[in-house]
């Protein structure tokens, strides 16, 4: 066989999913994922690791070399290398790797390797129904078309954070864990968004009255970003539902309604459905 | 009176709620249900325990021969008794009967008991009102409708949670209740969920710091599930309401409502439905 | 002034709110009642209640007698006594005052005052606006319609609710704080809706691993009572906005769309808007 | 240069943004406030106070002078300087200078210097894209749409509040934190905004009973707000897309898109808008 066609084949196999050993490779990378995310995890375990602290070490070395491997054969079937080891997936696979190897040089790179677990997101390409995809595009766009109110709203957010977060600083007057004036703002996050560690919680009498008036207006204000992204998945949702994927034969405009006949844009009339 | 006439009868009274004997056999049922859950539920309170006992051993003793005698009795009539037997309710049936004889031999199925509440699902068949079956349907199908969007949206949570989770348990360096990555991990659930227990909870600055932007960008991610319901609901129930397909054979107007006799636009009469 | 006059008259201040004088007697109303409120609940701060607490009985005693005269004013002035007797609000304003004399024979009865803050519900009596009307006549409308589904909802999260906090109940072996089933259900309640006191928490490894998965299926559970409560709530709202009040002169039926010509029922055309 | 050219160049740099200068000034000004509110921040944390407590001094003198500085600047240049120190922003302005001075005077004022951060506020005025204007007032809208709903909900919530938060007071007689009406309230709210600290929680088994139904119902009630900002929100944004009152002059077809220029049932061409 020669070298161009194993190039070929090598990358049907590693990067599309079409084929069974396209698929194959795709769920057995996942796998060897999900493994290696659990032995960092389990090695975090402090009674854990002191029994199978060296199958763990073991482990993750296999897994290092296994990725290592991986991704050096994904850059040699690359046609474009450069851009594959500079796109998002190319630099996480980077990263995947090199935390065990970094490891050796300094203490403390290890819990890095943690960021394998960015990799799952290859869950998405396995899946690669049109289902999925056409789902989560509408979540995507859902979520785009919500940023700027989101940011709006974020910045606001944070305002009233600062300002009520100060309050409660001065009215608890530094005791009952509001020691200073950031801890008094990370208490109001807490609070604003339901959380309720009860780590640090107002005493006086003054203090829970202004955390209720805190917890129950903020309830209205959080309700916003909650409403934001409902209305918007709701119209990106119904665009969808109600767009046909008709083009007009005269001036090309593709987003027509299901009910429409004639092109909005133009007049012509539009093919049947 | 005939065997085959009796089995009919106590099918309709068994099976069925239309009639009045029906719905009192149902309406028992779920009270017997109803109680033996809750002796249940006594019975593991320690002090009542101690007093009572043996009142609660011979309740449970007298539920489970109701119950099985219900069993073979369901069993007996059903015309189907395989399809009965390896029906939703019927391996709910069996199993509710199961534990307080299992209890003989084994220690600690005992508690399995509690698998009875399930029968407690019964209560929809009582109401049989087309009300509740047409709202429980529309709840159903648009939490199936959103169960792609849904799974997309918990494996990115999950992704984020893992890598938050970690995150913190390098940032707190172990301590402060963050003492193994599953742990970190299961903090993050605690926060992003905004349940927010407090039995873990970040104390340097930093780790505040972080926890701070988990919950505000948190809110905005939870935000999710809320819409992809509320948007798929809103479509649910509009279909309901406007599900027709009719068009005015005069001016072509096609959004007609379902209790539409005559086109709002051109008071065409519209075909029937 | 004829004694006929005199009740019409104070009839007019006393139930209704647009003159001046049955203004002015619905806000002082209001005041003395939030005055009451106020009052008992200072009167349960013990340190308070140690100083003040002449000055809150004798306050009390002054409201009790207040409220008790308008009420036999009220029961005097209505053209239909009985009517009024047995009215939400005529069985309240009776409520409100018996507590303070059942204490002079029955210790604890005290307390009881406070339902004297539904009386407060008399605040949207003198708003009326037809703006708050409409508005809290949607709400009720929007509420109302999502009855039967949340009715469902709740039997479907209590069954939910008693299996996990079982389960939870058996995992952690009725050690810290899931001391039986009941304890455990209400566990299991507190951390579905998010609420997160902390005051129980799971330990071991397992019980956290069930946690997290009842936080992360619960908030996709939890998400539907909003859902219900919007959808209704915009059906409502655009219903209002789309609905003229104009009236199909041949059939009478008045559910008429903004863009309607003619009437859907029997195609007769419609008056302008 | 005339002092009126001055005066005139100064009010385009510091009131306006579509200059070079203008935005340099913007931007200046707020990393200005950040830093400001940051170093206010900081000098409440004890530990960093010791050490550099000269430092934050001299900083927030630099900083006040700077404001103060700017403050008279905004004044001179104001061709109606009334309007001005009376607006929203002009009184912001004028409270971010004083507290420093206040605190030669008074002891406590200080911390008054965190009013700054509402000069954050500013931060929209920066980006003054037609977009993220657009969405504000988008939000503000829907947000001012929904406040007779809200004022209804929280009203009826308050009611609620203080009913259970009293109830709860007489079944835990007094203890396990339930120790007045005012703190037992305190504690309602907490439950049903679903922040929960944990600082109260019920002990006796009715009290946990009662408090498991408040979250339950809670749960739902607490869906409203959601639902009625979602609602209108929906509705402010469908109105922004869809706000053309055109109507078809051949087919009376009126539902036209703001894009259209033909009509889509028919193909008649449209008038403008």
């Amino acid at each position: 066989m020669s070298s161009k066609k194993l190039k070929e084949r090598l990358y049907i196999i590693i990067f599309e999913a079409d084929t069974w050993w396209g698929k194959f490779f795709d769920v057995a990378l996942l796998v060897l994922i999900l493994l290696s995310v659990v032995t960092v995890s389990l090695e975090s375990v402090k009674s854990l690791n002191a029994e199978y602290g060296v199958l763990f070490d073991t482990l993750e070395w296999i897994f290092t070399v296994l990725f290592t491997v991986e991704y050096v054969l994904r850059l040699y079937v690359s046609s474009n290398r450069t851009r594959y080891a500079f796109s998002f997936f190319g630099i996480i696979d980077l990263i995947s790797t090199l935390p065990t190897y970094l490891a050796l040089i300094f203490t403390g790179a290890h819990s890095l390797i943690v960021l394998r677990s960015f990799r799952l997101l290859r869950v998405f390409r396995i899946f690669k129904l049109a289902r999925f995809i056409g789902e989560a595009s509408q979540l995507r766009r859902a979520l785009k078309a919500s940023r700027p109110k989101i940011i709006v709203f974020i910045t606001a957010v944070s305002i009233i954070v600062i300002i009520m977060g100060t309050l409660m600083y001065i009215i608890e007057g530094g005791k009952n864990g509001f020691t200073s004036i950031p801890r008094s703002v990370y208490w109001a996050i807490v609070t604003l968004t339901t959380v309720g560690y009860g780590d640090i919680a107002p005493v006086t009498v003054l203090g829970q009255g202004v955390a209720a008036l805190i917890m129950i207006m903020g309830y209205a204000i959080i309700a916003v970003p909650t409403g934001i992204v409902t209305a918007e998945l709701g119209m990106t949702m119904s665009q969808d539902k109600n767009s046909t994927d008709r083009i007009c034969s005269n001036c090309n405009f593709a987003d027509h309604d299901n009910d429409a006949k004639y092109c909005k844009i133009c007049g012509e009339e539009l093919p049947e459905d």
